[in-house]
């Protein structure tokens, strides 16, 4: 058996010790004499499994205790739509467009209210975050929407809108747990967990009590649509993702004994430092990223076309650039067709050495086609 | 490690060769270098991964080729929504109440049009399936909706009702794969796959295709809860739950090993023999379902009220059954709330022995007790 270095944006690397930790309890959980795949959710044993769960993330995040927190299912793309149905009140949002998932939350929006776009970054092919100082805000704005960390172009709010009094919706999916965050500043975060946190198909949400629908507001609301049903359920109302809640509470487990989120914070800041420092100083190579705007998680380069200048022979080094990285056990370099070129994703769980390996690969490469 | 034979209604029991492959493949899927859990869904061995699993299951069920098969997540009780979304067109449809989930589905019918309940049988606490052969169906309705096996009360439909050329749309979850199908006959089957075919947290639809929603009729439906949006990506509009399709497909390749779903009847047959033949020779123990409703997979028992006739001592004998049971290694063996005493769920991946054991554990408890 030999591990590759798995730049993927999504489903992505796992800590090696929580895979082999899962490995071993496959057949028999803690005694139990079964997997937990194989195990009633209304069972002691997976109630002990998710509370833990919760009670850890709540410890790293330091989440207040008027915020419910919910581990659901259906993809982050099923938020898109249950977001707009649980909170536009007023029948109006809006939303800060910073690339395409942003994008298609927003239209979702529209099959039930009003949806403002209040900036966007689509004249520069999202490759930075606009000004959110003073935006067009009004008072029957329900909530103001943002995508925090933009996996396919690798830009990060590194400040948060001034969104004046209305609540904040942020979809974490591909920052989630990457770093220290204030709670409190938002009404709701949620994340797909399948970048830095466990295998795809759980959603964690993080919603402010008093947003929830109320019982009055929930006869319009089909019920698995309405948070307020898993909310009066602690996420039991039905069977949930049992496995996969099972692996995100061992990656919290993982993060605690690494130094909790600030300690995640540090080795994310020096292992995206080692790549955005070649980069900025690679002569072949190129961020497209402004950057203040840099995400720590996904970094996206290309050949630099100021010095190859013919497009095919840039997209031909760029091919073969993806092609000998993953015989060298670099894998998925491959960048999202909208940008093109190459995109490393260095989630919470790619290691240093992962890093220094793409880099050291990346000055060999520079060295042989410059 | 010592397995248990575990009687859970869901998630329930697994082939046991089928977690060994798991657990074996966990860091390294097939000389790929990282988990599954760790692979990018637009990958060449997840897309090989969902792709076998399809082809495995079509073969399984013989299922036509003008049927979509879908891999979605958010549990079976997201499709009771999206079920009125899709297909009430004509903004009315009929449910034949059998237990509590098709109530529930029945209920979310009503946030899209009118719901007709054809038939039930609340009457005496779902313990058997009404007859359906002429049932009150008009023209006017989009479909006729049925819970086909009911977990909870133990009844299965083992005659389809007659929906006068209606279609039918089955909620098959605790009975899908445990016995050959006519899927023609259906409009759309679904099933949760946490009973007979994975873990928690997979729904897979048979549709048919004439049902879905047209490009024209799709403007209305938000993206998530269409049926074309899946339809038309193949399961991958957005990230699905890769692991749980990962297991699904092992199960399987389980199944077609062990003489496919012909093979699999043969043996849950003989299962279910076992135990109700026991049950119907019994002096202590009682079941609780008529029996031309029986399920093969779900066998709800109690001790016999007319045998011991204090309802005190009753109920007293039955959580000893239960706690005595549990230290002999056979587990969630206690019934649901609503039907009280036992229930033994003997899905396709029980062993004939594990319901040997549990019958030979109730000889000597009838023996000890009476």
């Amino acid at each position: 058996m030999s591990r590759v270095y798995n730049f993927s944006a999504g489903p992505a690397v796992l800590p090696e010790e929580v895979l082999k930790e899962a490995a071993a309890e496959m057949l028999d959980y803690k005694g139990t004499g079964m997997s937990v795949m194989e195990m009633s959710h209304r069972s002691k044993p997976f109630q002990a499994i998710i509370d833990e769960a919760e009670a850890d993330l709540r410890d790293l995040l330091n989440i207040p205790a008027n915020y419910k927190v919910l581990f659901l299912q259906g993809g982050a793309s099923l938020e898109f739509i249950k977001i707009p149905m649980n909170f536009m009140r007023k029948k109006k949002a809006g939303y800060i467009i910073t690339g395409q998932w942003a994008k298609k939350a927003s239209k979702e929006a529209k099959f039930v209210g009003e949806m403002v776009t209040l900036a966007s970054s689509e004249d520069k092919t999202f490759s930075y975050i606009p000004d959110c100082s003073d935006l067009p805000i009004t008072d029957d704005m329900d909530y103001v929407y943002i995508c925090e960390n933009n996996t396919i172009y690798g830009t990060k709010f590194h400040t948060l809108p001034n969104t004046k009094g209305i609540p904040l919706i942020a979809d974490q999916s591909s920052c989630f747990l990457s770093e220290p965050v204030d709670v409190t500043k938002y009404g709701m975060i949620y994340a797909g967990v399948q970048k830095n946190v466990g295998p795809a198909g759980v959603v964690i949400a993080i919603i402010r009590e008093d947003l929830i629908p109320t019982e009055e507001e929930s006869k319009k609301i089909p019920t698995m649509l309405n948070y307020k049903t898993q909310v009066d359920n602690n996420s039991l109302f039905n069977t949930p993702n049992c496995y996969g809640i099972y692996i995100c509470g061992k990656v919290f487990k993982w993060l605690k004994a690494n130094g909790g989120l600030e300690g995640i914070q540090k080795k994310n800041q020096e292992k995206a430092a080692i790549l955005y420092d070649f980069l900025d100083n690679s002569k072949l190579f190129v961020g497209t990223v402004e950057k203040a705007s840099r995400s720590l998680m996904n970094v996206p380069f290309i050949v630099n076309p100021a010095v190859v200048t013919d497009p095919e022979k840039k997209a031909a080094l760029e091919a073969d650039f993806v092609a000998q990285a993953t015989k060298a056990g670099l894998v998925n370099l491959k960048g999202h067709r909208s940008v093109g070129g190459m995109r490393a994703s260095i989630y919470n769980a790619m290691p240093k050495a992962g890093v220094e390996a793409l880099v050291a690969f990346m000055k060999k490469f520079e060295e042989e086609n410059l």
